[in-house]
């Protein structure tokens, strides 16, 4: 067992912030490795030590493996944390990391491999016996063709290698097959340098619900689920926990299955299986695993009151969980908005800027994790996640309340930002009865985002 | 009655985000008052509109009460809030709103002038049959040296137009009365314009509870009570609700006579009284009533779900409190540390300077009050406090728990703190027990700010 006494981040924004903040409360030193846009922000102040990993394009500074390894290993740290998105979930650092004596805060490569490439993984969840989309790979036109009639139509086509929906197209008919196909592969070859592509299903009325996993390599746990069916073009814009209205036995299934899972592919660290819930079917398919801390991680942790990056940490040192299932207990409900800046009236373009004055009321049961101080600059080389608004009740209905209060109380001067979009889901009567699915946003977007000046 | 659409707030710090922050709830607008000072302070950037209401020093600019009343005119203000300090228990001010069409969010000149005046609340405290403390008013050495036989040593002398523990003396025996008279006459004189003093028994062990009171006229409620028995030099340090170990009886009695007292004086507002529970006797003495709202007003709000300010407001708009004393339920445990600018290590002088970076952890159960942020400057100009950290918890050992970790996590570069002071605090087995005395702090102070490197 190995005490981790300094941890490189290789991330940005709120994220390394977040880490930091745990570090801080177990007496971890941070080093945080930033790119040159990045050398002012929040969580380069509040980082025992900074370094430079490149220029601001990700693509020379966060995605460099040589250079993370480097540079954690020439600051004295022992141990890596990827976030999420960059390299959270890539098998090269894992490897790199096990090749020197540094501890990659996640799982083994083989865990990564087993869960990154969604072909395995489904191969893997079909031998757990976890209940699967019907559809499967495709390398050719005709292959397609053929499998797409016997999966039906709508379908999606899928990049095996990516995540976070991108690269994945909707299918209405076999006559858009050839043209949607050809356009997946050539995407998913330039954002993940891996063109190979699946067919699946579309479940026409679905609901993304997940299941948030801790094992040790003995112990699996789960400390139970999220539901983010509050989607814009496969982004998550508004996840919650507990999912609102879940029948019982559809809740046990897909616990009881994420558990099954994780445990079938030898998973060892902190990880989330996503379920898409048929709910016409009132049956649920396994869609993937993400073998990281997620970005909607503390919707489960307001509920749980867990932290689970203190968990991750934990685990990544090779502590046991020290729990059983039943020390998981649940309280309350928590609901959590992604505050991006984007313009909403113009379809939700980005608008990078200077923050003038950023303030978020400090009041129960909320929780902002945010990387935004007066003067921060929103950079249009990174994703524009700004903040997380997180707000915890005793009920639904009290968090989602605590939201509107949030959302009318902050302040963001200098950029635009899609909180009237979250505004106008918390009070629309739809989403307040709960269990939307994941068709729901777009579907009254026209009328939440309307104009009223 | 009168709805309230814009409230000029004269007064700083972290109260006027506070009194913002639910203005901005209420859709009411808020014109700040500034001293030259403030002008950049979070607060001036927060408020719908700010105006200059003259150099640094309060004397000539938040205590200046014309200036107050020309700048609410003259911004079209329909109401005034005054915080806490300042002006906000000024009979002046109170009259002057009374006089053109301002609302003085406060109590009315007449239930200023009952509590105000302390030796004018000792006579509506008897008159209400609520106990009092044995002493009396004193004009002469010679009263004062026959009522102490009376009373009866140790005693203190108090300022009848005081408060918060300024002006107040501790006489030991008989050879120090005129000495101690002398100064705090004169004292008083130049601290409140009002050189009269009052002579007062001194409990030994005497633990500072205090009833949150509201009242329409018509209904008057307590919020339960609030334990402030952490002081340094009569200065509150740390505050919580409930009271620890608090005998049902001794409780009980504390609320009936506060509500008692409040019902008797006519009080019409949100309002504080505070008494001394003599330890040793197991009974408890009037002190005063604050008419304003409290520095330590959160922990009430954490245990009991209630926003004080939007019910102040309410009350000084005319509206019935349309609650009942049973609708009020309290929850779990708060605690409140006020964090200050100050050395601990040097008899705790104060440490202005500029803030270079000031972040808090926002944690469940976690609450800041403050106008820190990156830039801000602590002005030698006014009091030291720079935020209140306020934690709920289940318990009282969560509260304590969450403190500790909010005072290891935040950080607050470019001025020296007395967070070191409070983690002894709450590391402090004595502490940790509860139901300390006011004697508590100074007894333990040299242990507990004890350099250690």
């Amino acid at each position: 067992m190995a005490k981790i006494k300094r941890i490189f981040i290789a991330n940005r924004g709120e994220i390394a912030v977040r880490i930091i903040r745990t570090c801080r409360e177990l007496g971890i030193e941070t080093v945080l490795g930033v790119s040159e846009a990045n050398r002012d922000t929040l969580g380069a102040q509040l980082a025992t030590r900074v370094v430079c990993l490149g220029p601001a394009a990700a693509t020379q500074s966060y995605l460099k493996v040589g250079t993370v390894i480097e540079a954690a290993m020439g600051t004295g740290c022992d141990a890596i944390h990827p976030g999420y998105g960059f390299l959270s979930e890539n098998k090269d650092l894992a490897e790199a990391c096990a090749e020197t004596d540094l501890i990659f805060i996640g799982p083994s490569p083989d865990n990564l491999t087993a869960v990154g490439d969604k072909l395995t993984a489904r191969t893997h969840d079909e031998k757990a016996g976890v209940p699967l989309t019907p559809g499967g790979s495709v390398d050719t036109e005709a292959e397609a063709l053929k499998l797409a009639e016997a999966v039906g139509f709508p379908l999606l086509i899928k990049a095996v290698s990516g995540g976070g929906g991108r690269g994945m197209k909707r299918v209405n008919s076999a006559a858009e097959l050839p043209a949607q196909l050809n356009l997946a592969i050539s995407e998913a070859a330039a954002a993940f340098g891996d063109g190979r592509v699946y067919l699946e299903r579309f479940v026409t009325v679905g609901r993304h619900v997940e299941v948030q996993i801790l094992s040790d390599g003995e112990t699996v746990l789960h400390t139970g689920e999220r539901d983010c069916s509050v989607q814009r073009r496969y982004q998550k814009v508004v996840e919650e926990a507990p999912a609102p209205g879940l029948p019982d036995t559809l809740r046990q299934g897909l616990l009881d299955a994420a558990v099954t899972y994780a445990r079938h592919i030898s998973y060892r660290s902190l990880g989330t299986v996503e379920f898409l819930v048929d709910v016409e079917r009132q049956e649920f398919y396994f869609l993937e695993m993400n073998a990281r801390i997620q970005v909607e991680h503390p919707v489960t942790e307001a509920i749980t009151g867990l932290d689970l990056i203190a968990l991750q940490i934990a685990i990544a040192e090779g502590k046991p969980l020290g729990m059983r299932q039943n020390d998981i207990t649940l309280h309350g409900h928590a609901i959590e908005c992604r505050l991006n800046a984007e313009d909403i009236q113009s379809d939700f373009m980005p608008s990078p800027g200077r923050i003038k004055q950023a303030w978020f009321p400090s009041l129960t049961g909320v929780r902002v994790d945010t990387h935004m101080q007066p003067g921060a600059m929103i950079s249009p080389f990174y994703d524009s996640m700004i903040a997380k608004l997180i707000t915890w009740g005793p009920t639904r209905a009290d968090a989602i309340a605590r939201m509107q209060a949030v959302l009318n109380l902050h302040t963001l001067d200098g950029v635009t930002t899609n909180a009237p979009l979250h505004s106008a889901i918390m009070a629309d009567e739809t989403f307040q009865q709960g269990g939307v699915d994941t068709t729901y946003l777009t579907g009254v977007l026209p009328r939440l985002t309307e104009d009223k000046t």
